[in-house]
């Protein structure tokens, strides 16, 4: 199974980013997260469409050929960062041309405060009917107080969390699983 | 009265540029709208906070010095465009350093479709509340059918959208008075 | 197939209601709609948990009995109706009993204007990640202009309208299957 | 100043009327919060709207003649409960008498978990922009993991909490009397 891994935060030291890769190392052992980095996609120009980005075009291919995406977003002004947007928009386009037609998705997202990304999450599945893709409902993961959750050098180190994103991805395993059929 | 005008389409051609232009032309005397191209900002990364992209303190600068903003808005995937969003993550920040704060602020959007961006503009109201803006609750203008309602060349020539436009313009004024008391 | 259709109006004359009555007429031989009125159900009192209402019982066994779910929402105040969510809300109680649980679902709306409930669904959808209910993506319908689609005793005139919503229910029929699979 | 406190529980021992009732002994000697029962409001029919129930009534007119209300809001379902929408809805009608137009509002919300009806807080928000009432946008308040900060009999225990809602409160009279003028 392969899950295309998305972070919302371009931050070197980004909770989300380090959510991410620890998903990969507690994902089951048939599933494969693989990251694709947000920070070669430009800012979205529907008159560059005729001709698109080379970037664009890896990040659609991979889209694509993936089984399903997984989302880590961080929470910006009581939404989604407007670089997670910017990319959605460009994979749902040209006209016709949606690559996430399809998919099977799931979220997880950290934050330094009490919420944990909910309002985040929550704008995010709203494009989610637009883009035609289907987002398992539970389990949901919100990690609070990120800061005191992953070390200096972004290991997630509490465990109750890490038990709990490993059960997340076998649930999501489970959901790719049904929604590929 | 200063106005920054905020496009979040960059394409060439968008109805929202049109509208927006249009509303320049429509504005009561002492309304100066100014536009400022979202083009020359670039993806937001908190690591560069510390050394802000000259764009983006130009950015900063602009809505500080501004009495008000209004934004113009298209839909993409039942949200706003990543390249606005992205925009009012780079100005809510550093930390503690909101160039939004407290600005009387006012939304329009046009689309092809029949909704008018109806889902973007209560999306872009849902950034408000963190951002600490206020915004005009009415009148709302919703342009549907855009195609119909510019010429080729990007005039606004629906007359009946002209006149709501010009008196928007007029309670967007007095909105903008009223908050900056 | 057992689908329970559900109303967010009160209204004699309600659009919803006649749109409702109308997808009885044109669902798919296989799929059998039966409407339960909600004026039957008191305002939610998590008091009244331990001993709840014979409607509200009678609700939640429709439901649990159900293969799928159709709401007809109106939009009232840029949301639900408050009627509709208390009858969500009494179903998903008391906790560990939410009779929702798993549910096919597919949302039809109509209104006088021209958005045609596109925020009231967006709304609706918002409170599927908690019900634990999946709901299809595509088509949506959006029926704006109600006044003009429906005849002076509620019968749905429109034949465009009549043949989307017909196709409507072909896809809910296909989703409702695979999601009781 | 009078202000009409709106509880949307029901229940006799909801965190959200303790709060509400804490708010009326922590307020600022100037204002004066009346709560009104929401208990006694019937579903909303528009077919009995030529003829509102007297309950209806009494709350449009405690409506009008307040000078802002306060919302204290539990989270159902990822939203505002049904019975807050309902009251919302009664008091915007019948058409053009919408007795929410124009106050001054603000929202309190406790929940027994992390967000503290986080969710629910930004769905009521948008229900504001068609009321045309304005809403302070901070402080926010956000009480989490009540069942640790109210004692058995409903009083606000803890210090942190009083401080942050009395200081909230000296905020929402100084809105109050800003959009008031």
């Amino acid at each position: 199974m392969k899950i295309l891994g998305i972070v919302g935060s371009l931050r070197q030291g980004s909770f989300n980013k380090s959510l991410l890769i620890s998903a990969i190392d507690l994902a089951p052992k048939e599933m494969n997260i693989e990251i694709f980095d947000l920070g070669k996609i430009p800012p979205f120009n529907q008159d560059m469409e005729t001709n698109l980005p080379e970037s664009v075009k890896e990040f659609k291919d991979k889209i694509i050929s993936a089984d399903g995406i997984l989302f880590a977003t961080p929470e910006y002004n009581y939404s989604i960062p407007g670089v997670l947007k910017n990319a959605i928009d460009w994979a749902s386009r040209p006209f016709g041309q949606n690559s996430w037609e399809n998919k099977a998705v799931a979220i997880i997202g950290a934050s330094p405060g009490m919420q944990g990304t909910a309002r985040a999450q929550t704008a995010l599945r709203q494009t989610f009917t637009f883009l035609n893709v289907y987002c398992m409902n539970r389990p949901e993961i919100y990690v609070a107080k990120a800061a005191d959750k992953f070390s200096a050098d972004g290991k997630l180190i509490d465990s109750e969390t890490k038990d709990y994103l490993q059960k997340f991805l076998v649930e999501y395993e489970k959901w790719t699983l049904r929604m590929n059929k």
